[in-house]
């Protein structure tokens, strides 16, 4: 279950059904459920619903964009645990106005990164509604159980990694919400990254392979929220060194001229839907080589795991800071 | 895929991914997709999204009610294939209205039918919207793939038979928008059924391990509708003979009073969730009695399946009928 919900309610949830799931099975509380399927194998399976007005704003993202960002995020779920994407379903309420051409984009958008992966929409569900656009899709992956990551495999002493650049779809968002996404290149790149994000599906598949990478996640609600999964699933506490955020260029020379702080960006924006991982200190100098060489970009060590009991640290090049970052929660009240 | 959405979508849909479909795997066109689980088993997967005024009215339905039959409808149709029901993902989003003791209703509705059949609740999406309640559930189950009953199964010569009575949810439906559902008992009885019907898990689970039972599908839209999926599918045709519908005395009786015509209601009617389907005609005699034996009640012979071609033919006492019925679409312009 994606914990971008209300916190009492899944833990209530969580409570209730404790006693009733099946030795092997994981419930509530990781990015997917994992179900074992065969002596070797386990299904994992996530479901994630968008809302208009409260996900997504109807005037400021194309069908298609949204076909495609729909699915992407539920990939994302799937190879953050180490998995391989084997299906989706797909179900969408509609209104009138968006009956005829509108889902006909939806669709393609939504094909375009099936086909990508070859992953099949085996099903779903399209009924009308006067109240607007609902979307829900549930995905399921395949994982060998060895190489299925958890949030709650954490150790003291694991440096904290992760892929690509943070807080690229959140200075995204702000520029769409500014109506400044089309002023020149580095604005585009950001609000692209924002309505059609690449899910780290081959990383999260790799990453699954490695023994020496423990925790995993994907990066949904910003690492100040994320991380915070990670922490509490593994009983540990953090320390992030906030000047070695991983900050792709086009994000510093918008926060430059618009007076914005990549530095909150990166750590409460969110929906960059990249890797937060933790990896055994000893092996990470030929991980990250050996990633370099398969996927020619770099990867980020921004923190290490700690001793239960401390939360996140937060330090600078000044040393340790006197303040805590929060993490992302989508914009209800639009 | 259930078939209550837009006809032509599902088709554009189903011959997108059409090549995508792995060899043993069932995609869209049947109660549930179906993925192979091991050399014996496979794993049927379905998915409902229910929206607020076109698949409930808040003011009409209380959400323990809600609850139940969000989860009974979907469970219906995992057992519709022979299959017994493992989990389920539950997806919500709720307005501010709703957050607080709305969801808590919902949930122990949802808990009540879950820990009745002991199917956990795996994870999900809790999410606000400013747009009113929507509800997506997604259902998984196994089956052993000799019990698998699929749509496309009958054959010319079999009986089409059902369990339990038809068109009680439907007339409960009237009721309830007529503002009449206090009246007396047998209004009573029949708006229960709509607000909280009872999947046939039992029922479908047995008549999946009978070899002689050779299509099945749940009924959801009335079984004008949801007969032409069987002839469709199957490639036959069906003689139908009304006045051997099941029909329940509650029905008969405030049918009378209303002047409503109980056989359109059987007919025409949405959202019974029992089972419709065709058995060997040979072996009908045994099964019934043992069916009988088993869960105390009758089974009704409807009609036979006849050659392609012929659609539905209608007869009543008075021989073949010159007219049609078409079955039930959710009330979207409410």
């Amino acid at each position: 279950m994606r914990h971008k919900g209300e916190p009492d309610i899944i833990a209530s949830l969580a409570s209730m059904y404790k006693d009733m799931v099946p030795s092997g099975f994981t419930g509530i509380g990781d990015d997917c459920a994992v179900l074992p399927f065969s002596g070797e194998e386990s299904l994992v399976i996530t479901t994630d619903m968008l809302t208009e007005d409260s996900h997504f704003l109807r005037n400021k993202i194309s069908p298609f964009q949204l076909g495609y960002k729909s699915l992407a995020v539920n990939l994302s779920d799937v190879c953050s645990m180490g998995a391989s994407p084997v299906c989706t379903f797909l179900s969408v309420a509609l209104d009138r106005d968006a009956a005829n051409g509108w889902i006909d984009d939806f669709n393609e958008g939504y094909y375009k990164l099936s086909s990508r992966y070859n992953v099949p929409l085996l099903g779903g569900d399209t009924t009308c509604s006067p109240r607007g656009i609902t979307i829900n899709v549930t995905a399921i992956g395949k994982v060998n159980n060895k190489h299925l990551k958890l949030r709650s495999s954490a150790l003291p002493g694991d440096k904290i990694v992760v892929c690509d650049t943070l807080g690229d779809s959140a200075a995204g968002l702000k520029i769409i919400r500014s109506g400044k996404e089309n002023l020149s290149a580095p604005y585009r790149i950001l609000t692209d990254k924002h309505l059609m994000p690449a899910p780290c599906i081959e990383k999260g598949i790799w990453l699954g392979t490695r023994t020496e990478v423990h925790a995993m996640m994907d990066i949904s609600d910003g690492i100040a929220k994320d991380l915070r999964q990670i922490l509490a699933c593994s009983n540990t506490g953090a320390r992030i060194y906030t000047h070695h955020l991983p900050l792709s260029p086009e994000l510093q020379q918008v926060c430059q001229i618009e007076n914005w702080n990549p530095t909150e960006l990166a750590l409460c924006g969110g929906e960059d839907y990249s890797l937060l991982f933790t990896v055994a200190e000893a092996k990470y100098e030929t991980l990250q080589k050996t990633y370099y060489q398969k996927f020619q970009e770099p990867l980020s060590v921004i923190g290490e795991i700690t001793v239960p009991g401390k939360g996140i640290e937060w330090y600078d090049e000044q040393g340790k800071q006197n303040r805590d970052y929060m993490g992302f929660t989508h914009f209800s009240s639009l």
